[in-house]
């Protein structure tokens, strides 16, 4: 039975270089009083001038940018496939004019990447959101006939304007058309204030444990508000952190719907299709929430056959030196051993599933 | 066996005099352009000029004040008891100087309708949260001796600095020290600009099923990392809506509390609860979740004996004429009675709890 990563990050060589040549985030630097090591500063918010450098972003070693501690990492794990995309925040700050070239060379890159680690390595692809939605589906069309290439990872903010803006239906079509996968990831969380005068004690937990999860259950329930999978019933998604939170609030959701006079009044689409027909048709959970509660819940909302295995590496390592496995990605193991009690439904969920959804035999 | 509905709101009279007052949210007024309803005007955002009053806030009939058709609903759907609590935004609106007496009169008004239908009618006090912290106290103690008061509703703004301010411990500890029960209730959701630019397309579905249930994750969070069921071990709240978000995402706020560089480096409390201890020891959770899933969640979270009905009535009334029976309400019953086929432990969350908890039977 193999064992397959698909929530899995990488900073190819071009990308770490491109964000070391910015001086706002997202960027790497390295700061005088800390000359030893880069950091790297992705998140809004983290990049307060006020703070010594060390309590800035975090610091950027090897593991994110060396394939070969990714396959080392594997190794140790007993993960004999990752499905790696770039990591956070993709390609949504440059330029229109040079969205296009950067996608290309990152995607080059990253499939050469996956070439030199045959059947081990596959991948997501970027997408330059800014650039014209010609150069967009074009890069579609271009991904596709890339070997590792099996989907893009796509950010919540669309072409500036979320998901639900309908410009994009020239993507979802052309990702339909393709049969691209899209592996919808949180970057930008909700605006600090929600988290109060005192969250900034609470280092990175509200904005990682909270903000990142509901960004994903906002941007899907505006794909889903929107009627995009109405207009395009084969387009598939597979959803972050399981679905960030919309297995749990999927039934709130769905009744606050058919409860809302204004949607009511306004007409409801004939076609509409409810949430949960969505969940079990064109949603891929991963397995990524460290706990049986939450990966049930993501079961029971999809099914054990659309649940995919993933780790967030090279997120959320221990934090002890000296320790190789990391506990982060033994949360997820267990969780996934205690809720199917090891029977085939955790084959498929840690591998199965994958091979078959992403054709990781070919 | 009993019945017993915990989520469930009123706008006494007296609240409802004090809204009709004000000319800013939260207020009631009858609009010149459609002089036959007043509306109940109580979201931030709701009160947009630009638009049509029918479309600004919600009507509010004789099923928001008029305790006869309160019991009508209840008789409706076979509820024996009520825990009344008055519906949000409470007082948090008031000048320090007229808090402490307003929630006297509508604590006294509340408990009285509570006396003319002894048996049936229990509530949830309302607390002067923006009065001196001794006339907070004070009216905790007071409440203690109301007849039929079971605890207190509170919104997630505290004092103003939210949940997790140290200010707030001579309250906490005076509704542990009189053993009242916290039920926990969201208002101010998340700001609009989370929704995008399409908000207003999708009416009041995105603030009220997603901005509701997030709005007390964080909140609930924020007691949480803050260590206030570290410093008040017998401190009991009840989440509204299964606890917001909860626990689907308790397992990836603990992780992230384990791995967040800062939290260890600022030293963690040696006494620091795990969220899953205090989820199973000092956390009750409505069953106001809509899906079987989002049930089974909560159950396994804190337990089948720690999670009681609820309808949130009188929001969620169904939209077509003639009928009776309430759809919101029958989401509930139906994911109570298929994740547990009515066996004991549906009973348990029916009923049994809730007198168990909240002494119904005194």
């Amino acid at each position: 039975m193999p064992i397959v990563d698909i929530h899995t990050h990488i900073y190819p060589p071009s990308y770490v270089d491109l964000l070391r040549t910015r001086k706002i985030v997202p960027y790497i630097r390295t700061f005088a009083d800390a000359p030893d090591s880069s950091r790297l500063i992705i998140l809004p918010g983290e990049d307060d001038p006020s703070t010594p450098s060390t309590s800035r972003g975090r610091p950027i070693g090897p593991e994110y940018y060396d394939i070969a501690q990714k396959i080392a990492f594997m190794d140790q794990h007993k993960i004999d496939k990752s499905v790696i995309s770039l990591a956070n925040p993709w390609l949504d700050f440059l330029p229109a004019d040079e969205a296009g070239e950067a996608a290309r060379k990152i995607n080059d890159d990253v499939n050469e990447i996956c070439a030199k680690w045959e059947g081990r390595l596959y991948a997501f692809g970027t997408l330059p959101l800014s650039a014209k939605t010609d150069t967009i589906v074009s890069e579609i069309h271009r991904l596709k006939g890339l070997k590792y290439m099996r989907g893009v990872i796509l950010g919540t903010s669309g072409l500036g304007a979320g998901l639900d803006d309908p410009a994009l239906d020239p993507v979802w079509s052309a990702l339909q058309e393709t049969g691209q996968l899209i592996f919808l990831h949180p970057h930008y969380g909700l605006p600090k204030e929600v988290y109060g005068p005192r969250a900034n004690e609470y280092g990175h937990v509200l904005p990682l444990a909270l903000g990142f999860p509901l960004e994903t259950t906002i941007a899907v329930s505006r794909m889903l508000l929107s009627g995009v999978w109405d207009r395009f019933t084969k387009l598939n998604v597979l959803l972050a952190h399981s679905g960030g939170t919309l297995p749990f609030l999927a039934g709130r959701l769905e009744s606050c719907v058919l409860h809302d006079g204004h949607m009511k009044s306004a007409g409801t689409r004939d076609n509409r299709r409810s949430v949960w027909d969505v969940l079990k048709t064109n949603i891929y959970l991963d397995a990524v929430v460290y706990s049986e509660v939450g990966l049930k819940a993501a079961v029971e909302a999809s099914g054990a056959d659309r649940l995919l295995f993933g780790t967030d590496h090279p997120f959320f390592p221990p934090l002890e030196e000296d320790v190789e496995e990391w506990h982060s990605v033994n949360a997820n193991y267990t969780a996934i051993s205690k809720a199917f009690n090891d029977d085939e439904r955790a084959k498929d969920v840690l591998g199965n599933n994958a091979v078959r959804i992403l054709r990781l035999d070919e």
